[in-house]
């Protein structure tokens, strides 16, 4: 799909302030998939869907992840979790994105998945650094990605765990074992 | 069994220094039995017992987790893990303890476990607080001990889960479910 219509797919699902923010992933992603590796054309594509289901009411996301065989117990954690799967269902259906890679790419862009692809790790991280994003922490992994993909993304999942723990809220179970897998594979 | 004759079992196998540290978490866990309803006996036995095996080689650890059917992936995380479960069998086949509750005590005392008993949470706890003990945010959790036996160990528990990401290393998930589910049942 072209740049230009997967755009004008978007922008009718997203606010505005969304739609900037989609903008900001999609160069980033560009720019960290030529760094590293991934077809530049998936992280595009990738990138401008990933938050295609944002904005969807949270009866319908649940329904979906219901009906569709994603894991039930993202039902007892945060809603910010349900867009991710949702958005990759939603975006075969609706937008016809059948490539496996991207689907994938936009179903774990927020708990990650122990043995994340490439394209994986690259739109994880541009959600979490695109140039829009001010938070405390952003820079330093903004550092860390000019120089390894997986340590920016060790310390963007430490950054979210720690986030999670001091407001005594619930950490998904698939965000700390993607954590797990990513040190236990720098450690090896 | 009486105190004295578990005292003097258990000081043929520790250190001095780890023996003055289970006086102190004995101590602790009987008061902290007291407060929040568990058995003072079993809370002795158990913290008198919870390190029993803290000294034991790392190979005759790895051997009796992979021969009593203790998880297996705990051999993949850290081998300070090892001596819970390995105490809670050693403790019967050696020493004679064969009460479930005080086994399972020592059992979790590092890990801690989802649906964890007040006995258990009491030695977890007695474990982290006693007199001896020294390090950043020991008091606050000594403090919370007083009003609540669960905002104490949520609180100890976010600190090891903190304490091991800023080193880079990895949590044992069932630490991670055991914090879950401890917010959980706090938010219901």
């Amino acid at each position: 799909m072209e740049r230009e219509k997967a755009l004008k797919l978007v922008k009718e699902q997203l606010t505005e302030h969304r739609y900037q923010h989609t903008l900001g992933v999609m160069e980033t992603a560009i720019s960290l998939a030529g760094r590293y590796g991934a077809d530049e054309k998936k992280a595009e594509l990738a990138a401008i869907f990933h938050d295609y289901a944002k904005f969807r009411p949270k009866e319908e996301m649940k329904q979906i992840i219901k009906e569709q065989g994603f894991p039930k117990d993202l039902l007892e954690y945060n809603a910010e979790l349900w867009h991710a799967p949702v958005g990759a269902y939603l975006t075969e259906t609706e937008a016809g994105i059948t490539d496996r890679e991207i689907r994938d790419a936009i179903r774990y862009h927020t708990s990650g998945r122990p043995g994340m692809s490439i394209l994986e790790k690259v739109i994880y991280l541009a959600d979490y650094i695109e140039p829009g994003r001010h938070f405390p922490g952003v820079d330093e992994v903004r550092e860390l990605a000019k120089e390894s993909l997986d340590k920016a993304l060790i310390k963007s999942i430490q950054n979210t765990i720690l986030f999670l723990l001091k407001k005594n809220l619930m950490v998904y179970p698939e965000t700390f074992h993607t954590y797990n897998d990513l040190i236990k594979n720098q450690e090896a």
